[in-house]
C-alpha cells in the first residue's frame, strides 16, 4: 500500500488544543471554552456539537487536563465537531469511499497524518438486485425496495470497514469521518433517498447537496458522532464522483485548459481551467443511449485488458488480469483489439471485418461474422472467445459518441483540441486504457501522447483528498458552483458529427495524422 | 386559557413556500430547490435538514404540488428545517417549558398563529430524588444517577405533552419545536449533561450555549426531526430562565432603566436598559447561603398566600390557595404576615415578637417563641400553624440579603433606586407577592407602587415568546452577550450593608418614608 500524506502546508481535520484552565475569573462552560478556542485558533464560528459528544465534554476535559485533539469536518459554512480524543492516545481515522455502481472501493486514512493505511474493494452488494442502475432505481420504487438497497450498501460498507480496521488494529469507533463519492443515483441509494425522479423527465434528483450526515443516521457502525460527507452532485447525470475526480485532477486550480474524461457507467467530460469549467455527460439522447456503456466485462482475473496484433504476421498476443487463462475482454482490451485490428487492416474504415485479412479467424455464426480472438484450446472457458460484428458496431457507436461529445464541447466553447494541454482519463475503464489505441480508432483526439494522463480511480483519490485536506471541503463546492453543465442537444448538427465519427478513425483523416493504418 | 398571538409585525417559525416547478431548464434537486427558495425568501443560508426529513422531501413536494409550509428554527447563525407540512392541512405546534426545580409548566403553542392552546403544570418528577437541586446534583454523580434524573424529567415532560396534545386533538408527531427555560443545573439535567462541576469551585457549567438539540436525541416522543432550544445560561448561577425572563420583560429593549427580580430557588437580579445590563445572583457567599431560598411552602391548596392583620384589633384574616383550610404558608404569605406583624407592632424593628402586642397568640415551645397564625380549630392539619422566632429570623436574613443585593448592584453602577422606572418581579414567588408588604419589611426599596410590575411566570412567558417570534431567537443571544455578570463580593462593606438591612424596614428609616408602622 502506498501511503500519501497530505502536503505539508495543507491542514487536515485534526486540531490540537490546549484550553485555558477554568478559574473563578474565567468560569466559561466547558463546551463554550472548547468552542471559543476553536474560534480563536481557526476561525470556526458556531461549531456544531452533537448532544452525545456534549455530554462527554466536561469529564473528558478534566481527565485530559484540558488538552485534546478535535476531529472537525465541514460542509459549506457549517463546521461540526465529530469527536474529541486525548492529545497522545487514540488513532482517529477516516474512510474514503468510491461508491461505484459495479465496484465499491474503500480506503482507511489516518486523520492525523493523512496516510493511507489500507484499501479494500468489493462488488457493489446491490448487484444481486440488478447489475445496472436502472434496474435498481425501478426496484427502489417497490415496497421496501429502497430500504433493501440502502441496507445492502450500508451493510456491505460496514463489513469492509470492519475488515480494514481489524487489519490495522483500529476500532471502528475510531472512524470519525467518511467521504463518499458516487454517481447521483448511487449517492441517493446510499442516503436512502428515492432516486425515482432522476430517470423521469425532467430528471430531478432528490438532493444535490446532502451536506454532512451522521453515520449513525445512515446505520453505519462507526463512531456515533461520526460525520459522512457525500460529494455533491451537479445533477442527475453528473454526480459527486466527477466532482471528486476534478478535485483530484486539479483542473479547477490550473491556469492551463485541461480535459477530464471519466468513462464508467456513463461517459462524463469536463473541460476547463481555474477560470471556467464546462461539463457534459454521455448517456444523453437516444442515439447515444447505452452508447459508451456496454463495452466488455468487469476487470476480473482472466479478463483480457490488452491485445497486441503484429501488423505483419497478424499474430495476436493477449494479456489478462492476474495472468489467468483468458475468459473474456474488458473495455480497454476491446479498444486495444479494435485499434490493432484496424491498424493491421483486419477491419476497414467502417469497422467491418476484412475477410482476406482475417482468414481463418473469421467465422459466420447465425449469419453474423465473428472473429476468434482466443481459440478454445487457449481460452479459460474451453470455448472460442469471439468478437462479433455486432460487438464491433457497438464499440464504434461508443467511440463515435465519445468523440462527438468532445467535439461538441470544444466547438461550443470555441476552442480547438490542440489547446487542451492535458487530457486526464479517469474511471475504472480509464485506469487500463492505452491512449494510442483510443486515438487509433478515433475515440479521442490525436494529441501528443504526453498530454494524456491516466488518473486511476480519481473518484477514490478525490474522496481521499477530502479526508487529508481541510481546504478540499471548500474546493468541492467551488468546483460545483464553477461548472456549467451543458445539456447535450442531439440535433441535426450533432448527428452529422456523430455520423462522421463512425468511421475509423474519422471521415476526416487529417484529424488523425499520427494514425498509420495498414488499410487506409 | 388566555391566548396571546405574536404581534402582527413579528414573524413566527412557519414559512409558506410555493416552489418553482421543476423543468428541463430548471432541474435543481428537490431539497436544493427548497433550500434556495428559503434563501431567497428569508435569507436563510445553508439551512440544515436531517436525513430523515431529506428522505421525505421528493415525494412530499410532488404530493403537495410544490406548495408547502416549512417549520424553521434557529440558533445563532444556524437555521434548521424542523419539518414540512402541506399548505392547508396539519397543525404544527410547539411546546414552551418553564423547567423549574420544583415545578415544571408546559404550554402548547400553535406555531401558525402563535396562539397558546393549553397549559399544564406538574411537580418536577426529580423531587422524589431530592427537593433541592444540590441533592440532585450529588445524586447525578452516582452510578446511573444522571441517567435516572434525565429520564425522569423527560418522561414527565412527555406525559404532559401527551395530555396537552390529546386535549387539543393534536398528534405529538405535530410537535416540531420546543423552547426550554430553566436554571443552569436543571438545564444540564434535562440535557443529560453532568452538573457536577457547577457546584465545585470554580463553578463551571458543562455548557452555557447548548444550541438546538434534536428532541429524539433527548428521548422525547415528539416529531423525529423536532428541535429543542434550551435557553443559554450566563453561568452556573445565572440560568436560561432569567434570559427568558428578560426577553419577556423587554428590559433589554427599553430606553428606561428597569430592574428584574426573580426569586425562585435563588434570587437573581438584573438591572439595565437597551444599552447595558448588569446582573447578580443571590446565593453568593456564606452570609447569604440559603438566605433568600427558605421561605415557606410551595403554592398548593390550603397554603396561605395572603395575610391581613387589622392594626387596631390585630385580627388575622388569611387567604389560602383554592380557599382550602389552611395547612401552611408560602413565601408571599410569609412576607404579608411579617409586614402586618410589623405594621401592627407585634414585632419590633429587629424582628422580635413583642409579647404585650401578641398576647395569647404567643407560645414558648422548646425555649423558642412561636406565634399562632391559625389555631388548631381553624387549620386544615388539626394543629396550630405557627410562625417561630427562628422562621422570622430566617425571613429577615432573606429580606436583608435581597435589599443588600439591590443596594450593592445600584451602588456599583452609581445609580439611585429612584432612577429605576420599572421594578419587575418575576418567578412563582413573585407571582403572588404584594409590593406593599415587601416594602414594609424593607425587602425592596420604597418606590411608587405603580413602578412595580408582577410578571407572573416570566420564564414560561419568555419560552412562549421564542416560539411565537423569529426575532426572539436573536434577542436571547443578544441579551446573553449584553449582560455583565457581577460576582457578589461579600466583603466588609457588603456585611455592613447587610447588617443595616436586617432591621425593619432598615436602620435608616428615611429610606422608607411610606412605611408607617405602629411601633416606630
Amino acid at each position: 500500500m502506498t501511503g500519501k500524506a497530505g502536503k505539508e502546508q495543507e491542514k487536515g481535520w485534526i486540531e490540537s488544543l490546549e484550553l485555558p484552565l477554568p478559574s473563578l475569573s474565567d468560569n466559561r462552560g466547558d463546551a463554550d471554552r472548547l468552542a471559543e478556542a476553536l474560534r480563536r485558533k481557526i476561525g470556526v464560528e458556531g461549531v456544531r456539537v452533537d448532544l452525545d459528544l456534549l455530554q462527554q465534554i466536561p469529564d473528558r476535559l478534566r481527565e485530559w487536563d484540558y488538552r485534546l485533539r478535535c476531529i472537525l469536518f465541514k460542509e459549506r459554512a457549517g463546521w461540526t465537531l465529530a469527536g474529541i480524543v486525548p492529545p497522545d492516545r487514540g488513532r482517529p481515522a477516516g474512510i474514503a469511499v468510491d461508491l461505484g455502481t459495479t465496484r465499491v472501493v474503500l480506503r482507511l486514512i489516518d486523520l492525523a497524518t493523512g496516510e493511507i493505511l489500507a484499501q479494500e474493494g468489493m462488488d457493489n452488494p446491490q448487484i444481486e438486485i440488478g447489475p445496472d442502475i436502472l434496474t435498481r432505481i425501478h426496484y427502489a420504487g417497490t415496497q421496501r425496495g429502497l430500504a433493501d438497497l440502502h441496507t445492502r450498501i450500508i451493510r456491505g460498507i460496514d463489513e469492509r470497514i470492519r475488515a480494514l480496521c481489524s487489519g490495522q488494529g483500529i476500532d471502528p469507533e475510531e472512524i470519525y469521518l467518511m467521504a463518499v463519492a458516487g454517481n447521483t443515483a448511487m449517492s441517493h441509494l446510499f442516503l436512502g433517498i428515492s432516486p425515482k425522479w432522476i430517470i423521469r423527465e425532467p430528471y430531478i434528483p432528490g438532493v444535490n447537496m446532502p451536506g454532512l450526515v451522521r453515520g449513525r443516521a445512515l446505520g453505519l457502525d462507526i463512531n456515533p458522532c461520526a460525520r459522512v460527507l457525500v460529494f455533491p452532485n451537479i445533477g442527475s447525470y453528473f454526480g459527486g464522483d466527477l466532482i471528486a475526480g476534478i478535485l483530484y485532477s486539479g483542473l479547477h486550480k490550473s491556469p492551463e485548459t485541461a480535459l477530464l474524461v471519466d468513462v464508467g457507467t456513463n461517459a462524463e467530460v469536463v473541460l476547463g481551467n481555474e477560470n471556467w469549467m464546462m461539463a457534459c455527460a454521455g448517456a444523453a439522447g437516444p442515439a447515444l443511449e447505452g452508447g459508451v456503456t456496454r463495452m466488455g466485462m468487469m476487470a476480473n482475473p482472466g479478463v483480457i485488458d490488452r491485445v497486441d496484433i503484429d501488423p505483419e504476421t497478424r499474430h495476436f498476443s493477449v494479456r489478462t488480469i492476474a495472468d489467468a487463462p483468458p475468459v473474456g475482454i474488458c473495455g480497454s482490451g476491446l479498444i486495444d483489439l479494435a485499434a490493432d485490428l484496424f491498424l493491421s487492416g483486419m477491419i476497414d474504415i467502417q469497422g467491418r471485418f476484412v475477410p482476406e485479412k482475417c482468414n481463418d479467424r473469421l467465422k459466420e455464426i447465425d449469419e453474423v461474422r465473428h472473429l476468434v480472438v482466443v481459440s478454445e484450446d487457449q481460452s479459460g472457458t474451453g470455448a472460442d472467445l469471439y468478437l462479433s460484428q455486432i460487438d464491433l458496431d457497438s464499440l464504434i457507436r461508443s467511440k463515435a459518441a465519445m468523440y462527438t461529445i468532445l467535439e461538441t464541447l470544444t466547438h461550443t466553447l470555441g476552442i480547438s483540441f490542440d489547446e487542451i494541454t492535458r487530457f486526464n482519463v479517469a474511471g475504472t475503464f480509464g485506469a487500463f486504457i492505452r491512449p494510442e489505441s483510443a486515438i487509433a480508432i478515433g475515440m479521442i483526439p490525436d494529441l501528443p501522447r504526453e498530454r494524456f494522463k491516466v488518473m486511476g480511480n480519481s473518484s477514490l483519490e478525490g474522496a481521499t483528498r477530502l479526508l487529508q485536506s481541510r481546504d478540499a471541503a471548500d474546493e468541492i463546492y467551488a468546483i460545483r458552483e464553477g461548472i456549467t453543465y451543458m445539456e447535450l442537444n442531439v440535433n441535426q448538427e450533432f448527428m452529422n458529427r456523430f455520423s462522421a465519427a463512425k468511421f475509423l478513425p474519422h471521415t476526416d483523416r487529417s484529424r488523425f495524422p499520427s494514425v498509420n493504418a495498414a488499410g487506409i
